[in-house]
């Protein structure tokens, strides 16, 4: 047995130390074999991945290698909590180069683990010059998920919580030095640590929720989504804006997570949301699909989309996360 | 809309052309949302994730990009088969640079959804300065799965077909030119588009294998794997060597994606390959696990393994795939 099967091995103990409660069930093979062997469950199953590039999605000079496996984690159960489903696997597929720290890495994949009760049942391990992390996940939901389509002229547009936190804490990062006090220690830890709102995301589908979608690139380019796969328009009459970003951080900045939902029923979405934060109602869906505003004037469209495999040969990519679910 | 959404309909639109058949069914969503919604379907659920990356598991000068997507969906298909289960969907997340050629990467992964009934159901699209492509699958097994820990000794030691073919493949590409005859354009198409063996791992699991594994580190280290996994040792007597290739290559290679298993009962082994490639039948397992013999001799060890995390920070990694199953 020589490195990297030891290392797995390792990886492996790591996991189930940090998730005690997260073990195989009955019939079910998790990490160590060709494939895991997992027991599906009631209700239609929901399938997803995401990538994290170092460098891209996550900059290891201003978090951690931690970090960046609890984000690798986090944006994946955001995909399921999005669908109103709750996840139930994780697949984590690591590609870096051989002096890579997997033991700092796998400490924040545990976490997340553990944090959102999902397992790592199994996955993969290579040699890359650059650390990419690839998580799949699986998720469970009961009756219908929630779709981006859904949406009807009519429905109220909701938000889960306040967003930009994770733009500002992203600017905070880059000023460098110790945080300045408590707002600016919570959007460091927005960036670094993003919350999946699962939760949220179960008292919409509760509450009839019509369509929802997760706030990975802004909600200008979120909302835009879920109004194109619906063939809605909206009217926006604010914006919630977490404590210390800005309004154009949370309709550009990204990577906030909260869910945008649209339903018919203001009062059994208070009703769902009782014992939660309470969301917010921040518009309306509209017939017209080319009318986007906010506040009676023409919506920005911003995010950090680049121009995947239209840029010319050798051209630069534009910045930021840059990553289009499927 | 801008280029990587636009990309993503392009690419989704390939795919369902080139499987026609491979649709969603009753209540099923598969890409364009923020997960993949399907029915799981009966039996257990089987999930596995493999990583290939450009430089790494795929030469770009040797081979395709449309290879390289053929690739990254048969190793998972592998590990599906070595289960003695059917894939069932697919999740791919590329992340690679701007100017990467989506539709010629897409052509190869979606004529292997096509091949091998498995659609693409999802996945990701991120920037990265290198191509990395991960594919994580799910299948199906009706009853027990396949696991690599059953073997028992007297248990006879089966491999579904001859051997080395990829790497005897990769190394008449580097030797350059045209493929010289029919047994050089063999081994070269086996190294470009391995094979996954889907039928042989029904046919074993319907045997009664005892273990089973794929053979994608060589025949050394993988039945070494079986062996570790199981507590048993063994004795070969032969090792099915395919034309054009050496021992060598079989022994050491990889890449091959042959099923190699364990089983009690070689009658109902033939029975169930009637009709199918017939495996051949290589050595026994016996009680001491430390026993490792070819022909009487102590098996090398050989394979492309490398010292994952283990290695000394900044030194050089291994050749070879370099790839560890979780």
């Amino acid at each position: 047995m020589r490195g990297e099967f030891a290392a797995l091995i390792r990886l492996t103990s790591q996991l189930a130390d940090t998730a005690p409660d997260l073990r195989p069930g009955p019939g079910e093979t998790w990490i160590g074999d060709d494939a895991a062997v997992v027991t599906p469950g009631p209700g239609r199953l929901l399938l997803a991945a995401d990538t994290v590039v170092e460098g891209v999605h996550a900059d290891l000079t201003l978090t951690g290698l931690d970090d960046l496996g609890w984000k690798a984690m986090a944006v994946n159960m955001s995909d399921i909590a999005a669908m109103g489903g709750v996840p139930a696997q994780a697949l984590v597929a690591v590609s870096g180069p051989a002096q890579t720290d997997l033991e700092l890495l796998y400490r924040g994949i545990a976490a997340a683990a553990a944090c959102f009760g999902c397992p790592v049942v199994g996955g993969d391990l290579t040699n890359a010059p650059l650390l990419v992390v690839t998580v799949a996940v699986t998720g469970r939901v009961e009756g219908a998920p929630v779709l981006r389509s859904g949406a009807r002229p009519g429905d109220g547009i909701w938000v889960s919580g306040p967003l930009g936190a994770s733009a500002a804490g992203l600017r905070s990062y880059r000023r460098g030095g110790p945080a300045t006090g408590t707002v600016d220690q919570a959007v460091r830890a927005a960036h670094a640590r993003p919350s999946p709102a699962l939760r949220a995301g179960l008292a919409a589908r509760e509450a009839g929720a019509h369509a929802m979608i997760d706030v990975s690139d802004g909600l200008s380019a979120d909302l835009g989504h879920l109004a194109d796969a619906s063939g809605v328009g909206f009217r926006l009459e604010r914006v919630p804006v977490a404590e210390g970003a800005t309004e154009a951080d949370a309709l550009g900045g990204g990577e906030d997570y909260a869910l945008v939902f649209t339903a018919p029923d203001a009062t059994a979405v208070r009703a769902a949301f009782a014992g939660l934060a309470a969301p917010e109602l921040i518009g309306v869906c509209t017939e017209d699909p080319g009318e986007r505003r906010l506040r009676g004037r023409p919506l920005p469209v911003t995010g950090w989309e680049h121009e995947w495999s239209e840029a010319p040969a050798g051209g630069p990519s534009a910045p930021g996360p840059g990553a289009a679910g499927m």
